[in-house]
C-alpha cells in the first residue's frame, strides 16, 4: 500500500467516530420492565450509595488531645483511720488531667512498712527462710509488716465521690481538611461553665460531668463499681460530614462500662493497683505506707471519621453504579417482524439480542 | 429437539465469539470532538487519579512509640521561696518521659499542711461546720492552712525553660508493608546527637527540640504561655508514598498550641493542676506540701498514612474510569447517507446511534 | 410536527426497549481463545479481590482499653545498698497499671540531697559559680552531693525481674459494627487464670506473660536489655473478618523490641529517666534521693482493622471487574461469510467488528 493511503487509513482510525449500532424494539411491556428496573437502579445509586453510605466521600481519621479536671472533697472517719478529707490530690491518680485518669473510692492501708523480718501471712506460697518452730508460718524478709488486704471494706471509702465533677477539654483536628474542633462550644461562656453539669436534655453541650450521671448512664451502679473498682470509657464521637451542606461538626458522648461485668472468668474482678508513699524516719531508716487502692479509672477515648466530597471516591462509586445499570437487561431471543419506522430493511430471523454485557458472557 | 443438536446448541453458545456491532462514521469533524474529550478524560485518569490522589494505592495506617528525654537547669530566687535550683527530676511530670510530659513553668506552694480546723479563705462555698461568732468566715475540716492561689506569680517563675531541651526518639511501623521507620536517621551519629538542635533550614534532621524554638513556630510566645501554662501539640506526620519509585520516608515535624486561646469560654485558661508531696513529721503526724502547678503539656502526637501500589485499588479505579470513558459520546439522530467502505449496505432510514451506555438511558 | 406525533415519539423514547445488536461470530477457535481469557478474569475477580483481599468488605478501626497488672519480687544485697525486698509499688513506674509500664532493672542511687554548694563533678560544662584556687572544679549549687552516674551496675541489679509476670486485660470494640471482645475469653475461668502462663504452644490463651519468654520471643536478650534499659513492645493483632461464615475473631500477640538495637547512633542507648524520693528531715530541710532508672518499658499496643460484608464496596469492586471484563475482547477485523443461522441477510464487505469498549478507541 502506499505511504499516502496508509496515512489515510491510520487518519480513519485516530478520527472515525465509533458507536455501537443498537436494535430499537418498539414493545411497550419490555419497555416498562426495563425502565422499573432501571428506575431502582437509580435509586439505588442515588438514595443508599450516595445519601446513605456516602459513598462519594474522602475520609479522614481524628487527631486529638484532651485534658481533664476533677473537683470534689469527701470526708472520712471511720475505725481503721483518722478522720481525713481527702482532695484532687490524694485521691487523682496521676495528677495531671490526662485522658486516662484513676479515682480512689476504696483502698487497704499498711502504714509505716520497713525493710525488716516478719511472720507471713499465709505458708501459701511455700516461700520459706527462717522458719521457725514456735511460729506455725514462715518467715520473711520484706516490707514489714505485710499487707493483709481481706481487709477491704464492704462499702467504698469515698463513697461520697459520686458527687465528684470532671471537666473534660478536648480538642481535635482532622489534617486532611484542615478542620479543627473544641468540645467546649463557641457559645458556652464562662459564667456558664462556672455552673453547669451535663445533662442530655437541658444542657448537651456543657463540658462537666457528675461522676454518679455518667456512670448511671453506662448501665452501672457507682457504689456497687466503687467497692471493688472498674473502668468507665468516656467515648467521644467525632464523626462528621464536613461537606458545606451537611450541619455543624459537633461530638456525641457516650458512656460505656470497659471492665468485664462477668465476675466469674476474672483473676482480679474490678480494678485495682498497689502505690507507696515513702518517708524517712528520724533516724534514717526507710519507711512506707502501702496503698492497695481500688476505684474507677475513667478513659476518654475520642474517635471519629471525616467524610468530606472527593472526586475520586465520587467516581469511582459512580463508575462501578453505571457498570451495574449496564447488567439491567436480559437475554432474549427475539423475532423481530419488520414494524413501523426502525429497524428497516433488517429482516434478520433469528438474531440474538443481547445486553452489552453478554459479551462477557456473565448474563 | 435431538440430543445431537441441543449438545451443538449449547457448544455454539459458550464458544461463539459475540462483539457489538458498531457503526463507524467517517466524519472529521465528529471524530476530532470525540477524540479531544476521550484525551481530556485519560488525562484526568492518568495525571489526577494515579498522580495527584494515587488512586491506585492501598494504604495503612501507623502504629508508633515516643520516648522523650529533657534536659536543662533553672536557678530561682523570690521572696516567697527559698533559693532553689530545678533539674528535670523537680520540673518534669510524669518523669518516665513518655510522648506526654509536662514541664513545671510556675506554680502556686501551700507548703506544712495538715489535716486540722482553720478558717476558710472565703465563704463562697456556704460549706459551714463550726462557725465561730469572732470569725467571718466559716471554719472548717482540710489540709490547713488552705491554699490562696491568687497568689500566682505574675511572671513565671521557671522562665528559663525556654532553653531546656527535649530528645524525641520515635519508631514507627506500618504492619501491613512491613516498613519499619525512626526519626533518628541512619546518616545522625552519637557526635552530632550530642551537640545539635532542630533547626527547619540548617539541622532538620536534629532530633533535640528546644523549647523556645518550638513554641515560637507555634506562633505562641513561651513567656506568655509559661505563666498559667499551656498546651503544645508536636506532631510527627509519617504520611508516605512506600512504591520503590518514591523517595525515602521521612518523618515531618510541625507545632501547633492545642489549648484555647479565646480566654473568654474558658473555666480555666491555660494549663494547671494539683499535686502533693507527702512528708511525716517526727511526731508521726502526716505534713503534705500541695503545688498547684501551671506549666506547658506537650504531646508529641504522631499520625500518618502510608500507600503502596495495591491491585485492588489500581483495578477498582481504572475500571471506575473506564466506566466514565464510555460516557464520552452523545446521543445523535443520524442520518447516515451511503459513503465510501464502512456500513455497505446498510440503508437505513432512521438509525437511533446512542452510547452504548444509551441502553441505559442515561444519555 | 403534531403534539399527538411528539408526545408518541416521547413515548417510544422513554418505553422502548434498546440494546446493542451484537454479531455472532461461529468461529471455535476464537471463541476458545475468548472464553479462557474470561475464565482467568473471572477467577482473578473471585480469587484474588473477593477471596483474598476481601474487597467487598467494609472496615473499621478498633477501639480499645487496656490494664496491667504486674506480679513478682526481687531481693539485692550489694556493696552500695542495703539488702532490699522489691516489690510492685518499688519497681513499677507509674503503679497505675497503664497500657505503658516501665519496670526497674538496673539503677544509680544519690541519697540525701539537699540544696546546697558542692564541687561539681567535672569542669565539661564550663559553669562556674563561686571558683575555689584550691579546687580543680567549680563549685556550683545544686542539690548535693551531684550524681555520679558513671557507677551504674554492669550487671543488672533486679536481674530476678526476668521471672515476673504481667497480667494484660484488653477489651476492644468495633464500633461501627457493634462488634466488643476481651482478650480473656469465655472458656478461661478463675482457676486456670491462678496458675497459667502464656505459651504459643500448650497455653496460647492464657493472658499472664512471663517476661523472661516475652523478651526472648521478640529475639533479644532480658539481662543484656536490662542493664541500659530498653522498650518492649506487646502487640495485640484484633483484625478480624467479622462475616458470619468467617471464624471467631481472636487476639493476635506478638512481641518486638522497639528501641534502637544499634547503638552508634543513639544519644542515650537504652532507656532510663530520674526520678527523686523528697522527704523532710527533722530540721524542717528538705532532701531528696534522686534514683536514675534504668529498665524496660513495655508497651501494649493495640492495633487491627475488622472487615465485614458491605453492598457499597462490594458493588464498587464487582463494578470495576466488570469493566475490566468487558476489556477482554480484541479488535479484529472481519470479514463475514454467510454462516449457518445467524446473522443471515447482512452482507458486509467491511464491518469494523469492535469490542463495546472501543467505541473510547482504547482496544
Amino acid at each position: 500500500m502506499s505511504k499516502a493511503a496508509g496515512c489515510r487509513g491510520f487518519l480513519h482510525h485516530v478520527f472515525d467516530y465509533e458507536t455501537a449500532k443498537t436494535l430499537v424494539i418498539p414493545h411497550f411491556g419490555v419497555g416498562i420492565v426495563f425502565r422499573f428496573t432501571q428506575l431502582l437502579v437509580v435509586l439505588y445509586v442515588v438514595g443508599y450509595v450516595c445519601v446513605v453510605q456516602k459513598g462519594y466521600q474522602e475520609t479522614d481519621s481524628v487527631i486529638s488531645t484532651v485534658t481533664t479536671k476533677v473537683k470534689g472533697f469527701a470526708y472520712t472517719n471511720t475505725s481503721d483511720m483518722d478522720p481525713r478529707m481527702w482532695d484532687v490530690a490524694d485521691y487523682v491518680i496521676p495528677p495531671q488531667g490526662d485522658s486516662s485518669f484513676f479515682i480512689l473510692t476504696n483502698l487497704v492501708v499498711t502504714p509505716e512498712q520497713t525493710q525488716s523480718h516478719c511472720p507471713e501471712v499465709s505458708i501459701r506460697t511455700g516461700l520459706c527462710e527462717n522458719f521457725s518452730t514456735t511460729v506455725k508460718t514462715c518467715e520473711v524478709f520484706s516490707w514489714c509488716p505485710l499487707e493483709v488486704d481481706t481487709r477491704l471494706p464492704k462499702k467504698a471509702l469515698l463513697a461520697a465521690a459520686e458527687n465528684f465533677t470532671v471537666l473534660i477539654k478536648n480538642s481535635i483536628t482532622y489534617p486532611k481538611f484542615n478542620f479543627h474542633g473544641r468540645n467546649i462550644l463557641p457559645h458556652v461562656n464562662s459564667s456558664y461553665l462556672a455552673h453547669c453539669e451535663f445533662n442530655r436534655l437541658t444542657d448537651p453541650d456543657c463540658p462537666i460531668f457528675r461522676l454518679k450521671r455518667i456512670i448511671s448512664e453506662a448501665e452501672a451502679d457507682f457504689q456497687e463499681m466503687a467497692v471493688k473498682g472498674g473502668i468507665l470509657g468516656i467515648l467521644i464521637d467525632w464523626s462528621c460530614d464536613l461537606d458545606w451542606w451537611a450541619g455543624k461538626c459537633l461530638p456525641k458522648y457516650s458512656f460505656r462500662r470497659l471492665d468485664s461485668q462477668n465476675q466469674d472468668n476474672d483473676v482480679a474482678p474490678g480494678y485495682n493497683f498497689r502505690f507507696a508513699k515513702f518517708y524517712k524516719r528520724a533516724d534514717g531508716v526507710e519507711e512506707r505506707t502501702l496503698i492497695k487502692a481500688y476505684g474507677i479509672r475513667f478513659e476518654v477515648i475520642v474517635f471519629g471519621t471525616a467524610g468530606k466530597f472527593g472526586i475520586v471516591p465520587a467516581i469511582v462509586n459512580l463508575g462501578a453504579a453505571l457498570s451495574f445499570l449496564s447488567l439491567v437487561c436480559k437475554k432474549k431471543k427475539y423475532y423481530i417482524k419488520s414494524k413501523s419506522g426502525d429497524a428497516q430493511n433488517l429482516t434478520v430471523a433469528n438474531i440474538f439480542i443481547r445486553c452489552p454485557l453478554l459479551q462477557t458472557g456473565l448474563c
